[in-house]
């Protein structure tokens, strides 16, 4: 699969994007978040509308993009498949030309299918925000989680980021490994065999085990486990997953001293990531979420520029 | 069944509007166009509340409703059956009610049931906008697809539209047949026998296939067939409506030079509509979408005045 | 259970809340009446965001905190159980914990469980408002009520207000029992035994059929019937709950002339209300709906402070 990171001002995925282009965007939500807490906010998109097509479920993400959109002056639609004309059978792509067509200044794209943000990108005239497709990306998630070790470490160059979880089915592993290392990182996917997509060792460095990388991270990036791939035998219980990639409190003690723990959420608690840990003094997990909003604050000002 | 048009400032239907009544409302629709245009829009609704209350799916007209209604202004309740008190048991007149005594400036209704509209407008003090109720009439659908033969002929008398398909269970076919007929136009109706209202041959001219009538229309426009009916047998397969009811690319090459092609969406590509007709230059589709917005600002201004 | 009324600024319920502090919050609310009735109103809370997080399914409620939220000027992030991550599995508290992470001013959370908001309170920094618990308190519903009632009779000291139905189940019962009975007023519980909390008898007044307390009665709130108990034996058939409990036109009849009729809404028409007494000259239903407005302004406003 050929991927375009960008169709005109469009934000489809992290691949291929220069490291310029990326500590640009960054610098810029770095303003945002200046704004915010000094209370210096221009609606530079005052009278514009931006609509928040979720063809699949969120919390975070949805209003995290409604947060930053108003903040930045600009009314909101809200639009999900539920109670929409998608329960009538109409295609993705004529829905996307519809809500294009109400004359909004940006789409913000989230659905089940990787390659759907591309799709709608090509099909219509406004800039599309890829909210995540299917297992390919999620920029803006991997946008707040570099803007979050930035903001604690100045820099990431010569900095190990591990990435554990269930890699092969994640579009923010994906969009992390992409942007992490196009900042200097050094970057290991920690992933069960089955969970680790094929030809991705001659990628970047990968590990089998927790343990195994454990005490070189200078952060530790867990991934949602979805539980309903159980059933699908990519694993065979959550007690064994945890057992060898769950972050345990034991594990977390022997991480380096100022070693940092993140998650995009939702977490499964006790399963991937140990309670303690989630709300212990390493985790990010709330600081990447109030990131989100300047960082997408920047990514709708590039798309509606 | 007697239809009232209007309730004071509500918009029931278009039954029985008067053409300098319809031709008032659709000049300014064009006004409102204009102002988008050339960036004078003036928030004429500030301070006040529409209440959009859904009681069937939908996409583009509560997003139109709610765009139209932020443009002048107004904030926006967004109101869907789900999720709300109907699923405790509420009456329809009882949730019309509660959300009028809320205090908002107008109520815009959808609901499955042909005159569900009348009965909010008789129940409350609130003007009423018919966002398409049951098989009855859909006015401001009605409105946009005048406005938008207007924009692109001037005017309408001497001209042939064609209206194509499922005419029984289409209130956009009567809210159209009413504006288009008011306007000057020929409107001829075309449907199999088992989808033509008992009693329309008497009302305006009736036709049983396209062919007959494809090469005098100066529009045609097609209505969604609701897969769905087939199971009530209606119709026997949907590749057998295609063949007499369908506008297909054959079809679309035998239309006069300047014929245009209309669809209120959403659109059943491949079976009533060609997908390379709906995307072609006939293709009035997404004008039709566009031009929702101001037409739906001079309804709302007018409800609200 | 220990029921705590308020952790700094949240509104948890209104047990507990003295007298002074209930007669402020509702003198506040009929300022903010004054100013939405002579165009007075200022944007308190301008720049800011509340967020509606509606576990439970909801008309009134949530449009009334959405419409007092805008009027004071602030955003709303509106976010209900259903198209977010809790069908993904995240737990309650981490919701509430990411959402209160945006940045937003206020939750204003309704949920199924008793205690809900409580436990929300003591997990974030940011304010709670109660929007309804389980079987706790509705706060914001208590103060509407006597916020109506005062707006009738000016003081409600030596006033007797009967409420009947479904006491066990009704949040609504025990908010309007805190507030009414602080505020002066003489309270009667009126249930079926088996819908009256076991010990409740020592609290306050209590009997088992509405005959017994009508004639003495200033006001008469009926509780919405919840159907569903009738399958867990609560009450034997609506028909024999309404010849008990409802108030039927005869029975309205008797009542002092200047008698008033309250509902929380909901109503289950001919079960607990007779429609001619729900639409009749004794009720209050939508002057409540409407004086929830500038209620929830008032709750709005001191949550942000």
């Amino acid at each position: 699969m050929t991927v375009v990171a960008s169709v005109g001002r469009s934000l489809l995925g992290l691949e291929g994007i220069s490291r310029p282009a990326l500590e640009h965007l960054l610098a810029r939500a770095a303003e945002w978040k200046r704004a915010m807490g000094d209370g210096t906010l221009k609606p530079v998109l005052g009278g514009r509308f931006v609509a928040n097509m979720f063809f699949e479920d969120s919390t975070r993400t949805r209003s995290s993009f409604e947060m930053a959109a108003k903040l930045l002056g600009a009314e909101v639609l809200n639009w999900t498949a539920r109670g929409s004309s998608t329960s009538k059978g109409e295609t993705f792509l004529d829905t996307v030309r519809n809500v294009s067509a109400l004359g909004v200044a940006a789409l913000v794209v989230r659905h089940t299918a990787s390659g759907c943000a591309q799709l709608a990108a090509q099909a219509v005239d406004v800039p599309v925000v890829n909210a995540g497709d299917g297992t390919h990306e999620h920029p803006s998630q991997g946008l707040l989680d570099a803007f979050t070790l930035l903001e604690r470490w100045g820099r990431l160059d010569g900095r190990t980021v591990v990435i554990c979880g269930d890699v092969l089915h994640s579009r923010v592993a994906r969009s992390n490994l992409h942007a992490l290392r196009t900042l200097g990182a050094r970057v290991v996917l920690c992933a069960p065999p089955t969970l680790m997509p094929a030809g991705f060792d001659a990628l970047c460095e990968t590990r089998h085990a927790l343990d195994e990388v454990l005490e070189d991270a200078d952060a530790v990036m867990l991934l949602r486990v979805q539980l309903e791939r159980m059933a699908e035998a990519f694993f065979p219980s959550a007690g064994e997953y945890a057992r060898r990639f769950g972050l345990t409190a034991a594990r977390a003690a022997r991480m380096k001293p100022d070693a940092v723990v993140m998650h995009p959420g939702p977490i499964n608690r006790g399963v991937e990531l140990a309670p303690e840990v989630a709300d212990g003094p390493r985790s990010l997990v709330l600081q990447q979420v109030a990131n989100g909003i300047p960082v997408r604050m920047a990514v709708l000002e590039r798309a509606c520029a």
